[in-house]
């Protein structure tokens, strides 16, 4: 049975790598896990609110987790009550399909952290936002994020 | 050997459907595929454009496809050099990992119909365009098609 579990894992994603989706990454860990915590302070501008969307999407199509916990951050820069109306549009469309987004602000937040509930943790240096903005729209990886190019970051993930 | 084989299919997707994307319909028919023709009258807006780069991405991911030929057509209203230029772009993009994708205009084209290389026909009544435009863009399917909800449409899958 071991051989089926999930493994700690160290690694860098270097500039320019392709091949990385929250699927490919976070998948294996979803197992038997009905909540999670994503702790990353930027969750504001409407890019890094779709990069969260698509962690959703995945949870939603990969999982079997019914509560997802988002705690990020804002500053004088932020748009909060766009932030809010989007991110309250996208609680309203994982209600109608049962899951609960629960959402915090905590100006004092920091680091990135996503935790689950069956004990693993996954930290990305960067948070979602580990990927190159594409040089053009009308490019390959502009909708399928494997096959868009990444900024360099480190992934650990760990169960405590 | 014969069950690994793909078989003909003619279904429905209804309006209101989930759980439909270009990967879930298309990809058992593209093994032992080097050459794929897509002719939808319909690759011109840009949203039209992002599902044909989405069916590239789909294509690049889970094909041995070399060769894309895509005969698209316009009319009195379609900015025709912006569509140009767009799907340049798209062209440069594959062209850089040894994918050809060669595109045709033809104003008579009317009917929509994917041909592989390898003997198969997909036919989907409304082409690429058969899922419903989001309520807000901070939903769950704005990124994942499968998640996104379907206008109601045909398909024909069989083998010349």
């Amino acid at each position: 049975m071991l051989k089926d579990q999930p493994k700690e894992k160290h690694f860098t994603i270097f500039y320019g790598d392709t091949g990385y989706s929250y699927e490919s990454i976070m998948r294996p860990y979803f197992k038997g896990s009905s909540g999670i915590t994503i702790e990353d302070p930027y969750i504001r501008a409407s890019h890094q609110i779709q990069n969260f969307i698509r962690l959703c999407e995945t949870i939603v199509r990969h999982s079997t987790i019914r509560k997802i916990n988002l705690v990020t951050s804002f500053d004088e820069n932020t748009n909060v009550s766009e932030m809010r109306d989007s991110l309250d549009e996208l609680k309203q469309s994982l209600l109608e399909i049962d899951i609960v987004l629960d959402i915090k602000l905590d100006q004092n937040l920091h680091d990135r952290e996503i935790r689950l509930e069956n004990g693993w943790t996954i930290k990305i240096g960067r948070g979602l936002d580990f990927y190159q903005k594409p040089n053009s729209w009308f490019e390959l990886g502009v909708n399928d994020l494997s096959l868009r190019k990444c900024l360099e970051t480190k992934v650990d993930i760990f169960k405590e």
